[in-house]
Parts: C-alpha cells; structure tokens; sequence
C-alpha cells in the first residue's frame, strides 16, 4: 500500500489566496472538497480569514444576515465574560464564537502542479445559519449536476447545508440537510435502491462517541432511516472520533471510502473502509492501520497540529487517486494512491 | 384566561404503578402522551425505574440489545470514574448514565377519575437506541393509525424514534427521525402542502439556544427543510429553553400549541403559541405571559422540582381541553381549559 505526496506540497497556502477585505488576513486554506469539471481539477477550499490580531485581545468576525454584512467584533482578553479557548474559538458571556470566518473558494488546475485561485468566494455566508463559517465542503457530481455539502456554523448551531450548481459560478442553496450539532456529510454519486444516500457524524457528547452515520433520502431534502456505520474503536489510532472523507468511490468490490480518524489525543489520520454496494449501511471491510497519517512538516505544525483531513478525492481512468487534505488546519496538500492498494489496505 | 388543576391532582403516582421486575422501584410517573382511543382517555404515561438505592453507591439500569436483557450496574460512589452529577444522572469513566430506566405505559380512563394502568409496558427498550430508556412519549392520531414519537436515549445519543400503532397492542419502531441530541417531537395530525410536519428540539449548546425547530416529511421516515420556529428570549420565562409540547391542535385561527419552557434558573411552565395552517413554520402569535406555572405541592418539590411539562392534550367537542403533564418529574397530573382561553392568551 503506498500514498505519496505529491512533490509540490503544499498545493494551497493562505498566501497564495486573496482576502476578501483589507482588515483581515487569510488564516487557512484547507480541507477542499473536489470535483472534475470541464477538463480541471476543481477544488473547493476553506478559506478561513480573520482579524489582523491585535495584542491582549480576541476578535470575531461574523455574518450579520439582517443586514447582510461582515463585521469584526473585538473584545479584550480581561473583559468580563471573555474567555479564550484555544487559537479557533473562545467564549463571550457563554456564546461560542470563531476567531475566524470561513468561506469557500474555488481552484483550479489542469496539472495538479499550477493552482489557480478564483479572486473571491464561490460560496459564502449569506443566511443566520452561516454567521460564523461555511466550512469543509464536500462535491458529488449527481446526475447532471454536482451537490455541495458543507457545515454552516452560526447561532443555530452548527448544522449541515446543501447547495447545488451546475457550473460552480450559481450555487443554489437548498437548505439544512442535517441538524445540529453535526456535519463531515459525504451523498453518494449515485441512488441505492431509488434513494440518495449520505453519511454524516452527528457530535460526540458524554452519552455518544463520534461515529459515522448513514442516512437515505427520496430527494435530497428530506432524510431519514439512519444507522450507525461505525464507531470509534478504544485503545487504537481512531479511538477519539471517526468521520466521513470524500463521497465515497464506486468500485466493483463495494463503496471505497477514505474516512479521517482521530486517536485520543486527538491526532488526526485517514483510514480506508470498503461498504457494500446495495446496502452501504454496512461494512466489508476497513483497514486496521491508517493508510496515512501526519509526518511531513506542514502537517506537523500549524493551526491544528499532527492532523491530515480530507474530504475529497479525485479518481482517474487509470485506477489512481488522488488525496486532497488539509494539513495542521492550515494548507492545502495532496497525495496520490490506487484504488487497487486501497482495496489491499481494506482487507490487510 | 383559566386553567384549572383537577381536584384528583394528582393522576398518576409511582405507587400506582407495579415494576417490571422485583429489585427495582418506580421513581416517576410523567410526561405522558395522550389519545382518544375506543371512547378512553389513553395516556402513554413515562414509568422511569430506578435499582433499589443502596448507601454510598449509584446504580444504572440498562437495556442490553444483544443479551436483550436488563442489568442493574451498580458503582460504589468512590470508585475511580464515578461521578455523580444529580440525581438523575452520573458519570462513569466519561460516560453519562441514567440513574433510571423509563418505558412508556399505558393508563386509561372514561371519566379523568379513575385511571387504570396497565400491568406492563406498551414501549420498553428492545434496540441500542433505546438501552437508556423511552422518554416522553407523544401520540399522534393521524389518518388510519396513531404515531408515537419518544425519546430514545442509549450510547448512540439521544435520538427520537417513531413508532406507529393501530391498537395500542402492537407497536412498529420505524427508526430514528431526529438525529442526537434531540428531543421533543410533535407529530402535527395532519399533512401540510401534502407533507406532514413536525416540532423538534435539538439541544443547547455554546454556539446555539434550546430552540423549537419545524421539519416537513413526504412519509414520516425522511424528515427536512428544517427552520427554527422560536427562540428562548432572554430575561423572561423562557429565557433557558423552549420546547414543543403536544402534537398541535387545529382550529379556525391557526395551529394551537401548548408548549414548555424554563427559565434561568431552570424553572418550567407552559406557553401558548399559534401558528399559520398553511404555513406551520410561522407564528402568528404566542402568549406574553405562561399560561400555567408551577405552584401545587406535587409541582413544586420532587425528582426535578418547580416544573410542569406537558405532551399529551386532549382536545373535546365541546371546545374544552385537558391538559396532561408530568409535574417535578415525578407524578401525572391535568389541567382543564379552552381552546378559546388559550387562543386569548397568545394574543393578550
């Protein structure tokens, strides 16, 4: 089993990307959903900006829905009610807030070596359900179009809203797909048995682990019939959380599904899982190693340190893929591989 | 605006119930759903059983799917790991428990007197959804059948699954309809625009309030086109939580809905609501001002005290309403009204 990175790593960094006002800078540029479109590999990235920091103090920047407007709220670190949690988020009076606002941004490349990055957001907050973030999309092309999965953060919560185009430049979006608190919802490229299908990993709290869910679906809109696909397994490299990657790809074998994991200390790597074509409520096999795992500096160290998280892959003709991840929650990178390997590591 | 107590308040007792099972007492009564069923009054009463308490220990009771069996797990409280946390719940090793299991037990009744309660459960845990019980049981009546929506807690969450029933004999569990956490689910009795249409209550969190949301499905299985019907508002009642209470009742002027909520510190009473019959996503109007409050002894001292909460009303021809709630989390109790009471209440 071999993934490699690719030798021009990191693909995306936030210096490479323009901000969307003067007053903030480009935090992250991370965890992009992928998609073939018109001969280009286009990703979806997260592009995380925030206020230019300013000592003894923590700012937001949020999405004012009503007035339809970006604003910087700064607060001091010795204000009553101010509490820092780590470097993305902190408490104000008990309300979270990010220290960041996240968007999504389109690139493209015909080589996967040149990179370039639309000049502002293909999707971005326009709803109360985005205030704080469009984050971590996901592209399945669907029939004639490609949906667009991704996690709206704001003072509802943080819930999961999909969006569909046709041309990646009109995103129509269509509303809450799964409720708070949840998101990493991956729809399958096809219909299983007439019915659309997704994952997606409702929160971990002290009654429930993180886990992988199922969920089908007549039309998009409306889901149901969920199940639990799989739980974090103790003592091993995915016992703190498991979550879904890229949609998964259809392979004679089953579903392959390139998942992240993290461990209890909460460092972040990816597995692979085979699922059954007719009935992908269940597991063939998955790999009991990670088939990649944080090493390289840029994964090492940044926003979110030791974590590799992707969730998207690009599958060609000739049976290779191609990883995209975010590193550290920082960059953008990516690895190439085999469905052939990954099939390997599954039943190793 | 009245709403009078019954002066048999109150209904039902947790000594008017007879365990499943020797070695195990009845700690609540509550929180039942309601139904016109063969000219009765029928409750689908909340029975929560709790081990016999011994000195220095807590005990879980818990519904193994596999074994489907009950085990009474019993943790001496300074044994490393457990934590106790209230009286309804502790912790071990991370994990919450419930100090209780609940299943739903039907009670019935001609005259609102004299109510006789079945020798075992109707719902009782059969699956992992439901290993740490079935809560707050709401019935529907709707075209042929009834449908019952409860709270399915275990180690997958608290979800919300849904049952349907013809006879109150049998029940079919058709699955999980809101993913953890969630609760509180009304069934509306009738399809809106051809969808049926339901209330919902994912939980707090720091990012988002406990707040009344509203879902529409094509089959009662997948559920969406979420959006959120009322917020809590801060320095009043209901500045903690609000919940959907019965499934809403129909009239001239719109839905009617009684629903709870609780204040800072905590408290519950009882709101009014309506709102739009073809647009139940929208409120036309609510109550200032709660329209019942505790104040009874049994209301304002027990498992959880100075709270009302109700899920079950039953509409009569006459326009009169009988309120059913579980009070301090310990007993059922009812109140009588109007619909032309609580219909001035929301626009007072």
């Amino acid at each position: 089993m071999t993934v490699r990175r690719l030798d021009n790593n990191p693909l995306i960094t936030p210096a490479d990307v323009k901000p969307t006002r003067s007053d903030v800078e480009v935090y992250c540029t991370i965890n992009p959903g992928a998609a073939w479109h018109d001969g280009e590999a286009l990703l979806l990235v997260r592009v995380g900006e925030r206020p230019i920091p300013q000592p003894g103090a923590v700012a937001a920047i949020v999405y004012d829905a009503d007035a339809d407007r970006t604003d910087i709220r700064r607060f001091k670190l010795d204000e009553p009610g101010v509490e820092a949690l780590d470097n993305r988020t902190f408490l104000y009076k008990g309300h979270k807030l990010l220290t960041s606002l996240s968007h999504l941004r389109i690139a493209r490349s015909r080589d996967l070596l040149h990179w370039t990055i639309d000049p502002a957001p293909a999707i971005a907050p326009s709803t109360v359900w985005e205030a704080y973030g469009c984050e971590d999309g996901r592209i399945t092309a669907l029939d004639d179009r490609y949906v667009v999965t991704y996690t709206a953060v704001g003072p509802l919560g943080v819930n999961v809203m999909l969006a569909e185009t046709r041309d990646f430049v009109t995103f129509d979006k269509r509303g809450i797909v799964m409720v708070t608190h949840n998101k990493d919802v991956a729809v399958f490229p096809e219909r299983v048995g007439g019915r659309y299908v997704c994952r997606h990993r409702p929160f971990k709290s002290n009654f429930n682990d993180a886990c992988i869910w199922t969920a089908f679906s007549p039309d998009l809109v409306h889901w149901g019939d969920h199940s639990v696909l799989r739980r974090p397994t103790p003592g091993t490299w995915e016992a703190g959380r498991v979550g879904a990657g890229a949609p998964p790809i259809h392979t004679d074998a089953g579903w392959l599904e390139i998942y992240h994991a993290a461990d209890a200390d909460g460092r972040y790597g990816l597995g692979a899982m085979l699922t059954d074509l007719e009935h992908p409520e269940r597991v063939i096999a998955a790999s009991s190693r990670p088939i990649f795992e944080p090493a390289a500096d840029y994964e090492l160290a940044g926003v979110y340190s030791e974590c590799v998280f992707s969730n998207g892959v690009l599958a060609r003709d000739d049976g290779s893929l191609i990883i995209f991840y975010g590193a550290a929650d920082t960059v953008t990178a990516a690895a190439t591989t085999t469905v052939a390997d990954m099939l390997a590591a599954c039943r190793a």
